[in-house]
């Protein structure tokens, strides 16, 4: 117990004064139809265990991804899936991962005895792909990354799944929705040691719901449902199940708000550039920021003071992350980084 | 992962030509208020992450034990609180619990290699308490048993506590509430050793939610805590904590439709009793039923072939498990057993 060091997730305040671009939630709403799905399986029937399979959930994700129904996987948030891919492939062994990515995989491996490969960055925080590859072992790879945004090609992973077929290579594509690529999830009858990871929390504007899922050759997931089934046979609840089904239906809805965010996030980045930023180029729903002449501890708390919460990393000196929120929002964004910058 | 084996929960079928008597769900709904709270939650919100510590849950769970906050831990479901107790105070430790009780215990050890340590039933399926206070390691004991219906006495548990107070005893309150007995949470400041582990699967009537909670003294929850965030920062969803505030807020309504699950339970136990069953005396939900001159087998098929569903546990050969229904399922159960038996 005492050698376990926790995840710090961003600041969750119920406090509405705050413009909250601090954990990457989609800042439209669910679609309608999820809404109205979820009130009607408000009834009776929740006296009711859930379905332990969630077999709805499951086919419709199936579908979606032109997959069989044995390569589907969900859980209770992509968190939990991750915590039953470390434990299932990791346990007692070596997994590499960028040493700037999400914050939670060096958790997991403290968690599970794994032992952290850590790559170091290359200029800009950009991934180091060679020293990637070079590794004869299991690799996660968040795509885009966060919180830098950074995309890798999926010709990049697949070459990166051939050079390694004896380990699993884990693609964490929790933000990939905001980016011009498809899904690794196409790849997963080709390479057996690929596990795509995803979640309903971004794009599908349901963090509050909590359902994540993955995508794998059947062995990957007949191994991820031994670690559930010894765990928790309903992770589920009925509402979420429904809701994902609902989410999968509404694809339109959320084709429409996703280009929305990317369009606010490209026109915010040119925006914070000229004002004289350090932007990344991203493929996800936040930006990775620095503010010349000011520590990323001095930009947060600036921010705090006037309404607006970004994220700050402890061992990130410079840059922070801040979400695509309502254009409207954003724009009192850059009005206060015009504030700040022209000092 | 060879060496897992998992959970096998009772049969979850959407088959509504069944009376399904095999997962000890409360018969009854949920309070009117829990499911319009719900569904005033079901709004734009569900786009932002949830409370990650369930501020609003632990201060009303916290309320109604009369204890304080930091007494108190919430899960997404009860199994979810197994797991943590076992990962956090019973790896590669020794835990002991009855031969015969709820069977994720065995599963869970297996999992966090833990040693179990199997108490062997007295006649009738009763739990040797001699054995179990000489047990100088950590103790789990479901209170009333599952799927026995035994209750052990506070007094008795209090002497466990004191018998060894350097090892955790475990008490899986999960059907205290059909029990005449006051749960031992009240004694969570007097015993450090004790975690009191309760659901609202069953006497809440929301087994379709997934809330689970324990009341244990801080030390204890801290653990829990630092275990709870190195796996998932947010295990319950916003319906699933609104709806366990809501149905707090109206126990009234709980005690009602409880009252009336024991009033069918001791009535359907007489029954059984004058038709030539066997039942051993339930605090509980459920009634654990040997229906002489048949195997637990035969009996759950026979039901089965009938529309009703039991619970059959491979290594009990004479004995079902039997969930306290609506009074009119109850009454199609009697008068098939009054058939089988009279045969």
């Amino acid at each position: 117990m005492r050698t376990l060091n926790p995840y710090t997730p961003g600041e969750q305040l119920n406090d509405k004064r705050y413009i909250k671009l601090n954990t990457n939630e989609n800042p439209y709403p669910p679609s309608p139809n999820v809404m109205e799905t979820i009130k009607d399986n408000v009834n009776d029937m929740l006296r009711l265990y859930p379905d332990p399979e969630s077999c709805e959930l499951v086919e419709a994700l199936a579908k979606a991804h032109n997959v069989s129904k044995d390569c589907v996987f969900v859980s209770n948030g992509s968190d939990e899936l991750l915590a039953f891919a470390f434990n299932a492939f990791f346990a007692n062994k070596k997994v590499a991962f960028p040493e700037i990515t999400y914050s939670f995989y060096p958790v997991y491996c403290n968690l599970y005895n794994a032992e952290a490969v850590k790559i170091p960055m290359k200029k800009d925080y950009a991934i180091d792909l060679e020293q990637l590859t070079m590794q004869a072992c299991g690799k996660v790879i968040a795509n885009p990354n966060a919180p830098t945004g950074e995309l890798l090609s999926n010709e990049y992973l697949c070459g990166l799944l051939e050079s390694d077929p004896n380990n699993l290579v884990l693609v964490d594509e929790a933000y990939l929705d905001f980016a011009q690529q498809e899904s690794m999830a196409r790849y997963v009858l080709d390479y057996k040691n690929l596990l795509v990871v995803r979640t309903f929390s971004k794009s599908y504007s349901l963090a509050g719901m909590r359902i994540g899922y993955a995508i794998g050759s059947p062995s990957l997931i007949v191994a991820l449902n031994t670690i559930k089934n010894c765990f928790n046979s309903y992770p589920l609840d009925r509402l979420a199940q429904a809701a994902g089904v609902a989410a999968i239906k509404d694809q339109s809805y959320y084709d429409q708000i996703n280009d929305q965010v990317k369009t606010t996030r490209n026109r915010v980045k040119a925006q914070l550039e000229q004002l004289g930023c350090k932007v990344l180029p991203s493929e996800s729903n936040f930006l990775f920021v620095s503010f010349t002449g000011y520590s990323s501890k001095d930009i947060y708390t600036k921010f705090r003071e006037k309404g607006i919460l970004i994220r700050q990393f402890s061992y990130i000196p410079r840059y922070v992350r801040i979400s695509i929120g309502l254009d409207s929002d954003m724009d009192t964004l850059v009005q206060l980084t015009k504030e700040i910058m022209q000092k």
